[in-house]
């Protein structure tokens, strides 16, 4: 092999990225395009209109994944996938996700130049609504593929807006309506997915390549606490039932119970809501989110399970409802593909190291249905959803090159 | 006098409040009158409807206050004015501030139909926005008819969609473009205004009115806490700049430092925002409010001159901007109207008892530059700035009656 990471053009590979980075852009270097938003529908078409330029065929299916299609030698073997996700944190960066879509559009006309033939077709998938910053929970268009759930199942979801995902899948659907339909579900002979670290490991550690070996575990939980409105200025603290003192107690007792002196328990509260958020009314309601990671299933489960426990231990008053959102087992990804790519640095002479990701990906539910490994390259004080959020082109170029070998070793 | 109170109608109040009620009216029974929006200017309107049918004059001065008067005999002499607000909390009830706007209007109709004569005029005040829950500082109306701030000082401030002061004050100007204007600023022969209670006392010691002696002093700030935004899944808690639990510690904290075994400090954190209020993303920012109250300057002084050093020692990484946004000294009311209005209600047999009170008034900026005073009646549970707040037709009606005689008294 080695021909196809040879055609992976660095330049070209940045000015797509900085192209696709436009879209949605934030005054401080970040772009903003929350999923089915217009400017994530802008990025979806600017991935086609690549495609149409080379002469792939571009198909999009029911929960909005597009799909870019190299064609294989044998029509009845089913596609090697490569992707990631177009959407963006609302202060998101220029590289999560959109570097796996763009990168493997690069890995694609790579092989493309090539001229290598495969037996099985190769596509390159933008996956829908990665990120749950508009609709929750994300990984949507991942785990609707798999057929985990219906588009039916989430259809009634709503962004803050009240905007179902019915509506805003409805319109992206129609804005790419000169597309022909990809089923769901169909099989996928396996799947390969490039991402940024997110973490500071392989820059620390000198290391361009990540040879990711599975995806810690992870349980969410939205927690809403009911209080009573009142009037900032007579009501007594005695008999105020404040909806935010209650939530900020109940975390503050959360954040005991998950201490950890090794740094590996990843605890998050990233949405917290207050109503009605008037400075002289007492809040009579908070929203707020748990996000808890970990690789070891035992730890995962003797930690979250106190979550419900503590928060009605202080409730103070206020009434409160723990809901489950998200519940992922740690998982490994395929030896195989791992061998692959670890096999495949060391041919490039590129440093390299095995790691877990911290962070969940499409890939933990292609994970599911088909062999799947991920490439890492490393990103700037590995600050990850953030504006700040920065790469270099050539770590950039080495992630594709690695990515363009594996996919047409999986091909062939 | 007695003589204006004995044409107070229960009934006519009570079907008047009622119908402003429906203003806005909120699923669970109370009312959403954003100051200066388009519900809070149907409110205005329907006053100004009311006026019209009964022969009054109407006017709006420059910071939108809507002014319905009744002629003296003597021109020259400046007006007795009693009213309050008609804008409310996001889900506020349905008494505060219309009460006094409305019952300022039927203690007007009484004195008309007694055919007293008066050498003051006296006016019904509907102040703009005194809640401040769309346009902070509260109180807008009544501080800017003093002269305390001009419009300019307020005319960029913006509630939370971005829509600035001047912008909306300019289409409720434009709405009542037939209205003669009315000067800011002008003379005040004295100021008395009804209001519910907004606390327990008079519900709980058994008296229909509160002869109010004052209103403790206010400071409120605003704390603009900003960290790092981060991946949940991958950022070790160690190098976290989490603006959230830096905001929770700060108020923890300062919740210590405010604990009162006598209940008398009035410590509260309305509104808290969190930024970008995402699952899966360490908060990067956290803007919350402080409204601190308490009858007694020292102890006022005392605590909140801490608050700025407390914010600072718990910043945890992230940086913090603390800004003070209102500061109100305890004042007394005038003890000559304070007079007037206990023998008013001891005239009618009605129970009563001197109190201060806990919230903020329109009647603190008027009591800076004439006598003023205030006329409490009872509201069940204290319960205010909340949709189940509530108050009974006598209640509302006697505390009509002693306002009519007293402004009858003050105006002769």
């Amino acid at each position: 092999m080695g021909e196809a990471s040879a055609q992976v053009d660095e330049k070209r590979l940045w000015s797509r990225l900085m192209d696709m980075a436009a879209i949605g852009a934030t005054p401080k270097g970040g772009v903003n395009r929350a999923a089915l938003s217009a400017e994530d529908n802008q990025a979806r078409r600017r991935l086609a209109n690549w495609s149409r330029e080379l002469g792939f065929e571009t198909r999009i299916d029911a929960i909005g994944n597009i799909f870019v299609r190299r064609a294989g030698t044998d029509a009845t073997r089913p596609p090697v996938v490569t992707g990631s996700h177009l959407d963006s944190q609302p202060t998101g960066g220029k590289f999560d996700g959109a570097y796996g879509v763009v990168g493997g559009f690069e890995a694609l006309e790579a092989i493309e130049r090539t001229g290598i033939e495969t037996r099985h077709p190769i596509e390159v998938v933008a996956w829908t609504n990665e990120e749950g910053g508009r609709f929750q929970p994300g990984c949507m268009g991942s785990f609707v593929f798999i057929g985990e759930k219906s588009v039916d199942d989430i259809a009634a979801i709503t962004d803050r807006a009240g905007i179902t995902i019915a509506a805003a899948l409805a319109e992206t659907l129609a804005a790419f309506d000169d597309l022909p339909r990809r089923t769901l579900g169909s099989p996928v002979e396996a799947y390969v997915e490039a991402h940024i670290e997110q973490g500071p490991r392989l820059e620390n550690e000198g290391n361009t390549i990540g040879v990711v070996t599975g995806i810690q575990g992870q349980r969410c939980f939205s927690v809403e606490v009911t209080g009573e409105e009142a009037h900032a200025g007579t009501t007594p603290l005695a008999v105020r039932k404040d909806a935010l003192k209650a939530a900020m107690s109940m975390i503050s007792d959360l954040e005991t119970v998950m201490a950890d002196e090794t740094d590996t328990v990843r605890f998050t509260v990233g949405r917290f809501e207050v109503f009605p958020c008037s400075p002289n009314v007492v809040p009579g309601r908070v929203f707020f989110t748990i996000d808890f990671r970990h690789p070891d299933q035992t730890v995962i489960t003797k930690l979250t399970n106190q979550i419900e426990s503590i928060c009605s231990a202080n409730a103070r008053g206020c009434t409160v409802d723990v809901q489950e959102t998200v519940h992922n087992a740690p998982i490994d990804f395929d030896p195989e593909i791992v061998t692959a790519i670890r096999e495949g640095a060391a041919r490039l002479g590129l440093a390299h190291m095995d790691m877990p990701s911290g962070a969940t990906h499409d890939a933990l539910y292609l994970a599911r249905v088909c062999p799947t490994g991920m490439i890492f390259v490393p990103c700037a004080g590995g600050v990850s959803h953030n504006e700040a959020e920065s790469a270099t082109a050539p770590d950039l170029a080495a992630g594709i090159k690695v990515l363009a070998d594996t996919l047409a070793s999986l091909a062939i």
